[in-house]
């Protein structure tokens, strides 16, 4: 991969809202004041004369422009404008004529659009509450289906009080979320206060942000720079989607130092000077909103290098010394002689059996390791750290922890074997077998994990989701690095697993007392919104004080080795401002798998049952784990 | 097919809550005293006690039963058997193991009832609002996977206040409208007072109705029998979903006259005595809520037996009769030798032909018609008709309506090109041809026609779309005959047609004109519903005050040409009380097409949206009428 930073630079483009009679010299001039492209009518405002066209107009049959008629009418530069529709179409008019005149001059702009090869088309803003859109999208979304190279941005001016998306909500969701529909959104003069009002657009499909020019204020030089909350907002934009800028300048002078370069000079500045990236951000880049199916480490071996990326995280290994030095200390006095038995359960190619011969000899404690290991690939390595490294210190075991018997039992149990939803690879499972090792009074580390969980929004990956058209691939967990998101609430605890397990018996025969059921209800939404699924994290105390989280708010600072679960909904739900989401999960089991069921109910502030999902995944049909 | 009346006759059981040692003595004794079937709980109350097994306990890993605890112990009777599923189990306790045990105790006694095959086994009634459902829901959906025979039915005690009603949409909803679940309604004392609420209900899949004795209440010679409100609603189930009944015995002697058998002969009573059958319900009869794809009658010939069928309608011809005559006797004065020239433009086997000729007749006025159809076999039957019949007075014509040439005009158009929808067989784009024939101020029978909305509730036609398990089918509309349909609000308009068009100019080159859009709001929707597509209806005006209509209110009586027309949505909708529903819809055309796409927006009262379907069958990608 190239330089992760590269990514995150952004094209800018000046926007004009005059029909120039000769484009080329204002693309030129555009293009010399250093921007990447321009967004300009297509068609000129002339041509709204078609809007009176009667039943008996030939134009009706065939509608064809006058040369004059255009604005864009030669394919030169077309890679570098981004077309914007005629603002005086009247898609949802109540008179017939003039709706029907709309659609048809609407196709023949877009067919225009196409022809030329423009880069992207925009509507005008969508209009406030009171219109309808329904028409407008209909059209829309049928067009699109004939556009193959240029993109359908449609413009949105954002707002204070969440009407402007609650129109584009609307609009796409007639639409059915047409992935070949985005948003081109339009900085306000003064931004909504609520960060989650903010938020909400990162979950859209934003493919432009346009910033007028008289949202800029002058800096004690008199150039235009960004107010505070406008840089921070854009900058995440840029860092978490790097949509297209559009700038535009302004009709009088307001900034008293500026030249028509000064905008996107600033834009750049701030687009040079986002935050550092941290070793997550590098270790994530290329894997943003990218689904992975979670792993199946009982039935499938690891390869080396997932080994190799896994071993590399700075902080797990750690947390994990850390835990276990603690563990001795707590165990054995200081000067004894005991010499205690750890058992690595699970161990690779040996980065835990290190942790631990680390931790004694930090804790100066006598310790016999024992290395298990079921994967016949990974044991080899271990052969060759025994040989050259460990020596007599560790005794290697091939045999999968849910079979083996030993001869001796061990004081600390320590494994690795938790997934992006704790549980979710099987660790309660393969510790129940393991725990049979552990001395009475023995510790196992971890001791225990919770599964989190809250709803989230996300059109990029409700998309990823739907484009395999089925429902298997609905009904599945990914582990995702979360980019274009929003979360709708802050995340709650579903269940917990403790190690050692005192209430079962050795080898139990069944599975049951790792069934969980949970019902997690997050009150008051403060706004209306969208959800397309559920986020899962987890948070596991590995001994006493010492963790290790993915969870947002107690996320260990730059431990890489978990992404987020995602679990999606077949149907995006509407929320409501002041709704109730209740989320349903299950995590069942059988004698040869285990899976999750999951699902949602949205009410609203009123109590009425606003909406409520099937249960997904029932039985295991499309999702499981096996064991 | 055999006695349409027969098909309304209910199977009666009687229900037991006793743990009967010897269930065969009840069985029969409820078969000595009139009852076809009885319900029963089929595990005895004892075997509560395996809700506090322990996780050791060998139970959990395969539950037997004893002999003492079942009440249903042999197969025998076993088709005379609803069992009623143990009221002790605890589905959705917070206690993990109560829960677990619940889930064991649950599907062993469904496998046991399976085993057995009973008829149907029927829960609890679903507890009141405060309780969850979740995991009840999730079980029974898991199991019914696996039950071939028996039936799975879930008890709802009716209620006033609609919550009864949310309870099981809630579950149903969670198990996705499974149709392996149905619905066993229990009556209460006191019905709601509002038809609607009695109405929800009709468009649930009900299978059983259960009328417990001390809703009955005493005649003056001392029998029970049912309050007025009861009659009514029960007959009324009976008609339109022929459930199985369930009566009770009561506890103590309140009827005085009662004997074990009086609650069914009272119930048969009832049976006996339904309305009797119109003739719309006769011809109907079998036609109940299936789904037939509307004709396209420009693209394919209809066949003899349909020409058959429709020509029987009792009322359709008489109205055209009578537009007929009124035309003739505004149009020509009495005693006037004028021949009046009438064209019957599609006139299949010659049904209107023979309408105008009496109507004349009546009218004492001269006519000359001529009889236009397109398809051969019918023309066929027409050419008989002329030579044994007609002789001079009709000139037949071998021809598309919207080809032929005339020599000359004429004063009546007359043509029965309407569908359920009105314009849905492509009436307009076929008397667009047709007017050229007309004379500047001829008259067009019919004169106008006008298509009518409302959203609709039906579980069974959902069911029967969603079995087909594609898009397509959720997108195209059906003719059908409504049974278990409940319309939550009064149609509406949502366009006309008139003929003749005066804004056309002859063969107009394209069809934009006949394009509609109409955005239908029905607001304050009276209480929480569920909405499974959309009915649609015609009503024309033949000539002035003439008409013919299929739409509720003013449906022309005994007419049975048309049945409504269904449009499918792909997701059921959850429509709060209070809310307003916006049904988007348009009638779409191309060159060689005409298809419908349609929206439906739910608003919650407070004016937040709530749900937002996607446009159904954009582009006519399902579904379109061939020109």
């Amino acid at each position: 991969m190239s330089d992760p930073e590269s990514f995150r630079s952004c094209a800018i483009g000046l926007l004009t809202t005059e029909y120039f009679d000769n484009i080329d010299t204002f693309i030129e001039e555009a293009i010399d004041s250093g921007h990447d492209f321009v967004s300009t009518p297509i068609v000129h405002s002339r041509y709204k004369r078609v809007l009176k066209t009667k039943d008996n107009d030939s134009w009706k049959n065939s509608p064809v422009y006058d040369r004059d008629d255009l604005v864009v009418r030669k394919p030169n530069w077309s890679d570098a404008v981004v077309g914007t529709l005629s603002n005086w179409l009247e898609l949802d008019s109540t008179d017939q004529n003039t709706r029907i005149n709309s659609e048809l001059a609407l196709k023949q702009e877009l067919a225009w659009a196409c022809h030329l090869g423009l880069f992207a088309v925009m509507t005008p803003p969508l209009s406030d509450t009171t219109t309808s859109i329904s028409n407008l999208a209909r059209v829309i979304n049928h067009n699109v289906g004939s556009m193959a190279v240029t993109q359908m941005w449609v413009r949105v001016l954002m707002d204070k009080n969440n009407q402007a998306w609650k129109k584009w909500n609307q609009f796409r969701s007639l639409a059915e979320h047409n992935p070949r529909i985005h948003v081109a959104l339009e900085l306000p003069k003064e931004l909504p206060e609520d960060d989650l009002l903010l938020d909400t657009w990162i979950a859209e499909p934003i493919k432009s942000v346009i910033v007028p020019a008289d949202i800029f204020i002058s800096n004690n030089k008199g150039y235009p720079v960004l107010p505070k909350p406008h840089q921070t907002y854009l900058k995440k934009l840029m860092h978490r989607i790097q949509p297209q800028i559009i700038v535009t300048l302004p009709d009088v002078n307001i900034h008293p130092s500026a030249a028509p370069s000064s905008y996107q000079e600033y834009i750049r500045y701030l687009n040079r000077n986002l935050p550092e990236m941290n070793d997550v951000d590098r270790f994530a880049s290329g894997y943003h909103d990218y689904l992975q199916a979670p792993l199946q480490p009982l039935m499938d071996n690891l390869d080396n290098s997932m080994y190799e990326t896994f071993e590399r995280d700075p902080i797990k290994y750690q947390q994990y010394e850390k835990a276990v030095y603690h563990a001795l200390l707590d165990r054995v006095e200081h000067d004894s002689d005991y010499v205690s038995t750890i058992m690595v359960v699970g161990a690779g190619r040996g980065p835990l059996v290190n942790c631990c011969l680390r931790a004694a000899e930090k804790a100066e404690r006598k310790v016999h390791l024992y290395a298990l290991e079921k994967n016949p690939n990974a044991f080899v390595t271990l052969q060759n750290a025994k040989a050259e490294i460990w020596h007599d210190k560790v005794t290697l075991v091939f045999a999968d922890m849910r079979k083996w018997k030993p001869e001796t039992k061990c004081d600390i149990l320590v494994s690795e074997l938790l997934g992006s939803f704790g549980d979710n690879e099987l660790s309660p499972e393969c510790l129940d077998g393991a725990q049979k090792f552990l001395k009475e009074d023995g510790i196992s580390i971890p001791a225990s994990y919770t599964a989190y969980v809250t709803p989230l929004a996300s059109s990029k990956l409700y998309n990823e989701v739907a484009a395999y058209k089925d429902v298997t691939h609905f009904e599945t967990p990914y582990v995702v690095m979360f980019q274009q998101v929003c979360e709708l609430a802050v995340s709650k605890p579903v269940w917990t697993f403790e190690h050692p397990n005192k209430t079962i018996e050795q080898d139990p025969e069944n599975n049951l007392h790792n069934n969980r059921y949970s019902q997690t209800k997050f009150d008051m939404i403060p706004q209306d919104m969208i959800m397309h699924g559920i986020a899962g994290y987890f948070e596991s105390v590995l001994y006493k004080d010492v963790m290790i989280s993915i969870h947002p708010d107690t996320h260990s600072p730059g431990m890489f080795s978990w992404f987020p679960i995602f679990f999606p909904l077949r149907t995006p739900l509407q929320v409501a401002q002041g709704s109730t989401i209740t989320l349903d999960f299950w995590r069942t089991t059988d004698a040869k798998k285990v899976w999750y069921e999951w699902s949602v109910t949205v009410e609203s502030s009123n109590g009425n049952d606003s909406s409520i999902s099937p249960i997904h995944n029932p039985s295991g049909r499309s999702y499981w784990v096996g064991l």
